[in-house]
């Protein structure tokens, strides 16, 4: 008898848990309103059997853009940061850097101006920084780097500048059978190392620009080189490109920023079913950044949310996140 | 007191189903052998916790060659079969082809003689069959095509010329946390359609060759066209390249059968910890075909089991995997 009332008392615990999960609120660092209300409309539609809106598990795909979606992206994106501290490394072998742009600029620490020389400037400091050894050789330094690297106003671990919000979005399609693929400008192999642990999404469900790589033997041993050489430039209308080469269906939900997401939601909302699409508007300076120039907003020039892509947003009843408004909370708590 | 005796009763349901599944035979249709042993051995390692070779489920990845490997790929590979009804569908519109190789031989039903041209032959002639539609328009060709051909031989579907052994150890991979991918020279979107239904991987779990595609706005539906450009030729030396920008981290375990495998199984090897490599020799021209080079079997040319790699997986310690002898059973039973 002691068996039996172990195991029922085990199954009363795991049926009351279920309960309460399934009562509990799952976007909680959300203020009610329409914004959090079209997401749980739309996963309890796909999710409830019955529904004329029902998506079979599989189908349950999900694209993020990770730059201002999931993460921080200002002042500069936080693979800038990661170039200048290459480049800070690497400065004893290139002399010629320190007239040469954007090194010049980088090793002077003015990033901005780093990024003044457009895609051009950023694609050869890319290729100077990020190629020339193996991929398991730059992983590491990758995850050396994101281990300790902070936020230059917060103080804050890069990895601690994701949004809350956005992490409970992730969980809740998670735990709704969803999968979560990154759909990425950034490097691929820049995001792989952390991804799993930061977001919860593996690395073969991560999408991001990258350069080409050579199979070689060394010293015996099967490696990849990373070659100076742009493979794939995932923005824009390359990222639906990425998406099916990737994915190899069309996501029934996408989630970005800025401009450069604007056809992943197009591509998105083209399918048919239900679909949702959702842009985070950066309307928050007290909280975070403010930029646009939607809505009047200071442009940054990289990545923006354009008004453009907020008519479209408008036009096509795409969700428009305003940080302000709809974000109880924008980072997690700070462990103590 | 009913509602305790069905728990408990549900619960010895479960408990001996679960006992019953351990204890069965994984690869019923595997002969006893070393080939057959070295499959368990290496599963039962990786995933017995506190084996000094335990790997966590998120690093268990398998990657699988298709043609050859998984379905039978003579007297030519399925592809060329579905690039021969493209053909005579697009032929009115193509009357140049009447005497343009590989058209030509392709129309005349000489599908060596279409080979005879090389890699460029078969380039031209799959730009010619597999582009100029969008992703979808292809998709659905290829799932009506699918749905009926028919190997000219056994007269069965191509899609039951499957290798019963090697959907037994993809289930029992899958089974024991193992996430499997095809990694096919193949093309990723002849493959998508299919591969779910027949071996149980997703669409996002196909590596293969491709063609470019172009982000297009079509009655204002987005869409992707694919475009008469190869992007990627997913081979030998390129395998383990597309392996990096799908999954973003080694296999742990490589299935091939032929040259085209060579580097695959090299990339898997040299990682840390226990590895596995395994090809399959066709040399069982009774229930299948024989060919190799290696061993004295006769040349069939493409994607052919050589000699060198005969020597390389001797050395290297990859099990080669004799159809003849370590195969109770080559295909399903045919459905009555």
């Amino acid at each position: 008898m002691k068996t039996i009332r172990s195991i029922i008392a085990v199954l009363a615990i795991t049926f009351a848990s279920f309960t309460i999960a399934r009562a509990a609120d799952p976007l909680p660092s959300w203020n009610d309103g329409p914004a959090k209300q079209s997401i749980i409309n739309f996963v309890t539609k796909v999710t409830t059997p019955g529904s004329p809106d029902f998506v079979p598990v599989p189908e349950r795909i999900a694209t993020f853009d990770n730059d201002g979606t999931l993460w921080c992206e200002q002042p500069v994106p936080v693979q800038l940061y990661f170039a200048l501290d290459r480049v800070k490394a690497l400065a004893p072998s290139h002399p010629e850097w320190k007239t040469k742009e954007p090194f010049a600029s980088l090793l002077k620490g003015d990033l901005r101006g780093a990024m003044a020389g457009g895609d051009h400037a950023l694609l050869e400091l890319l290729m100077a920084t990020h190629t020339g050894n193996t991929t398991e050789e730059f992983e590491k330094i990758v995850k050396d780097w994101i281990a300790t690297a902070k936020h230059p106003k917060t103080g804050r671990l890069f990895t601690d500048m994701t949004y809350e919000p956005m992490l409970e979005v992730l969980a809740y399609l998670r735990a709704n059978g969803f999968k979560n693929f990154i759909v990425s400008g950034g490097g691929i192999e820049f995001m792989r190392p952390w991804t799993e642990q930061v977001y919860g999404i593996p690395p073969e469900q991560v999408i991001g620009s990258s350069v080409k790589t050579k199979f070689e033997m060394r010293d015996g041993k099967a490696v990849l080189v990373r070659l100076p050489e742009l493979n794939f430039n995932d923005d824009k209308a390359d990222k639906p490109v990425g998406i099916n080469q990737h994915i190899g269906r069309r996501p029934i939900a996408a989630f970005g920023n800025s401009r450069g997401d604007q056809e992943m939601c197009e591509y998105t909302q083209a399918g048919s079913g239900a679909r949702f699409e959702l842009l985070v508007l950066h309307d928050d300076a007290a909280r975070e950044y403010a930029y646009g120039p939607a809505l009047g907003l200071p442009d940054v020039k990289l990545g923006a949310f354009t008004q453009a892509v907020y008519d479209e947003a408008q036009k096509s009843g795409w969700t428009v996140v305003s940080m302000k408004n709809d974000w109880k909370q924008v980072f997690p708590p700070v462990k103590k």
